[in-house]
């Protein structure tokens, strides 16, 4: 056994979740940004790498903004029901076909939403303060310079900041963007993210298993979260706990992140962590946190690497306090919790240890965060049961009922009705 | 002109928001629900149409939680640091491949997380209070009966619901389907959404526009939110302002949805509304709501249509009112605002009128909800800069300074940094 081989032996001492996110955070800094030039239809929920700057006027001419008669403003002075003014309607401004000549006294022009104003008019009266006499329009509603007119520019100036990079572009954003006529937007590559699932005891759901088999479940978990904090997932990879067949899985190029699943802890066919502290470096490995005490942090040349226990729990624990946290700031997220918060009072108290972070599933009843009872790091039922988690800090021995905690709920765009 | 031709002589009264969503909540339930099977590995986000029963115990026998030594319980009585005791090592139980023997006393049996207890095994001793010695260990730690032991059934017991109809499938719901083997699930239908953008005046970003042409924007902004509330972008059509194509884009069969993006009003040119009455029913045309007023409601056969107003605001705004509503429920989903909502001041008054309701985008600074000054219905650029919106309803005059109000953010995933 080599120095570094702590299998069999137990961790020989644990890194702090603190020490745990601050190598990590070094390690994605450390990593060069990425950047590509997408189609704007396909940049909904990306980042944006550079600000977008306006080379038009939005509008690009005064237009109006309702249907209605293009008019000269000062000549509707004093206009109502029960004093209409009359004008001559000598043409129509329609939007993709504006009228061509100029209003003079006495003259209207009928005016679609969006359609150019005509030179000479001031403002526009809306069709429902009107009605049509022949060649004529009764006007019933007296309007100020410019009513119902958008002004060139009004909404976007040239030269302007449509949206700043850094934005993660929202429906209106992308839509502000197609209104200056940009088919294009730079964004930050999205990492791609291997996922290794190790274990000669799994079975895929569907088949048929023996007595004393499992079936895998940590790789559905990843393929929801990895899309969720802006990963693609590059591969899942059902591996025998072979140090063979992880070593080529961990070495093929084409992953900015690769998560383990099993064999991350110190049972006797663990081989990832000796192989990518072989490969690169392990600095973590084993993290003072429960559940997920097993984890790892490294990296093997530009690829963050995360060591997932495999019980389902500490993986999910695992991979939202570290790999996501990774996932989201390789992709040009914040790498702070992709969760909504609420603050509640405990329902009950809660244990923990001095110098170890928890991470305690609860459920949301009548006003106060319940621990479930349940919390073992194999019963993955606690997480579907759970509306969201409590961490614990490290400092901390533990919090008595009643007390405040901020409660971070999982997935916001998964609601239940 | 019919009787039903409004065009050019403004709406005769408006509905109110209320009547608008009443009639489009009975149209959307009148709507058999339809459901379908698939992959597990597909059905992230989706909403499950039928509970998940599990057929099997998980675990499926009693396992080790920790990698270390199973052990008879009560022999550990007194062993510590500084009184070891010591057993003798009789074999391994590994994940896939267990201890085929039974422990006697003064046996114990190395275990790996995950593998079976042995026969006669009550405990496991973890790897860190245990020394090797030739063929024995030494044993320094105490350990009560069932001490990290996943007993049978823990997680989930057969015949326990797993997870319920009605849930929005998160990550770890699928996750925990897949531990009880499940392959597949019956989840609702996602709606397809069909968009028919029509207006002469647009360009497609990317192109060269004439003077008085402009950019489209609205399919860019109904590309975000139709996936977003669930909905499936079945087609977007760039159809011509005539009323034979929007006819034929109407007729089509393949929508669950049809959203119509501009001529929805009461323009020379605007046909979608007179057509959609004649080839079905158009009970709400005009809402008495600030932007979108021209929004129209209602169905071709079994299909929802909702007209758009083309003012990119107005649209944004009718898409939140009703649209997105309508795909939300169609998918299974609430149809409750998909954002987020903070309690905050006003930090100026919003202006209004009895027996309309406003749609009042506003920037969160300092604590307080502030109203963007410039908010014409054409003013894209205001959504962009918007952190969220403020909704007034119809029994209000306008809200004073300092009024505390409900902010809806905008869409929780597309968080700024």
């Amino acid at each position: 056994m080599s120095p570094q081989d702590i299998r069999m032996s137990g961790f020989q001492s644990r890194s702090t979740v603190d020490e745990a996110l601050a190598w990590l955070d070094g390690a994605v800094q450390e990593i060069p940004q990425q950047v590509e030039e997408i189609s704007l239809e396909l940049s909904h929920g990306r980042t944006l790498a550079e600000r977008v700057v306006s080379q038009i006027d939005v509008p690009g001419f005064d237009r109006s903004a309702m249907d209605g008669y293009a008019v000269i403003a000062d000549e509707t002075t004093g206009a109502s029901d029960y004093n209409p003014i009359r004008l001559q309607v000598v043409g129509d401004s329609m939007p993709s076909n504006g009228y061509s000549g100029e209003i003079r006294s006495g003259q209207a022009v009928r005016t679609m939403t969006g359609a150019p104003i005509p030179r000479g008019a001031s403002a526009v009266v809306p069709a429902e303060y009107t009605e049509v006499v022949d060649d004529n329009v009764l006007i019933s509603l007296t309007v100020g310079q410019f009513k119902h007119i958008g002004r060139t520019g009004e909404d976007i100036q040239i030269g302007g900041t449509v949206v700043d990079a850094g934005r993660i572009l929202r429906p209106q954003d992308v839509a502000v963007i197609a209104s200056i006529g940009q088919a294009k937007v730079t964004v930050r590559k999205q990492p791609f993210v291997r996922v290794i699932i190790t274990g000669n005891e799994l079975v895929r759901p569907g088949e048929q298993k023996r007595p004393h088999q499992i079936y895998e479940a940590n790789s559905s978990l990843l393929s929801g979260t990895i899309p969720r904090d802006g990963g693609i997932l590059e591969s899942v990879r059902f591996i025998e706990d072979s140090e063979s067949a992880i070593r080529n899985a961990l070495l093929e190029p084409g992953a900015d992140v690769i998560l383990v699943s099993g064999g991350s802890s110190v049972g006797a066919e663990d081989f990832a962590p000796g192989l990518v502290a072989r490969l690169g470096e392990l600095p973590i490995h084993g993290v003072a946190m429960r559940p997920s005490s097993p984890t790892g942090l490294g990296r093997i040349g530009n690829a963050i690497v995360v060591l997932l226990p495999g019980n389902p729990v500490s993986c999910l624990c695992a991979y939202d306090f570290f790999a996501g946290r990774a996932i989201r700031q390789l992709a040009g997220r914040s790498k702070s919790w992709p969760f909504r918060t609420i603050e509640l009072p405990l329902g009950r108290k809660i244990a923990s240890a001095i110098g170890r972070t928890d991470y305690c599933r609860v459920r949301v009843e009548a006003g106060k965060a319940i621990p479930l009872a349940i919390s073992g790091a194999s019963i993955l039922s606690s997480t579907t049961r759970a509306d969201g988690f409590v961490i614990v800090p490290a400092a901390s021995e533990g919090l008595p009922a009643e007390t405040p905690v901020t409660v971070l709920l999982y997935s916001e765009l998964f609601m239940t009705n």
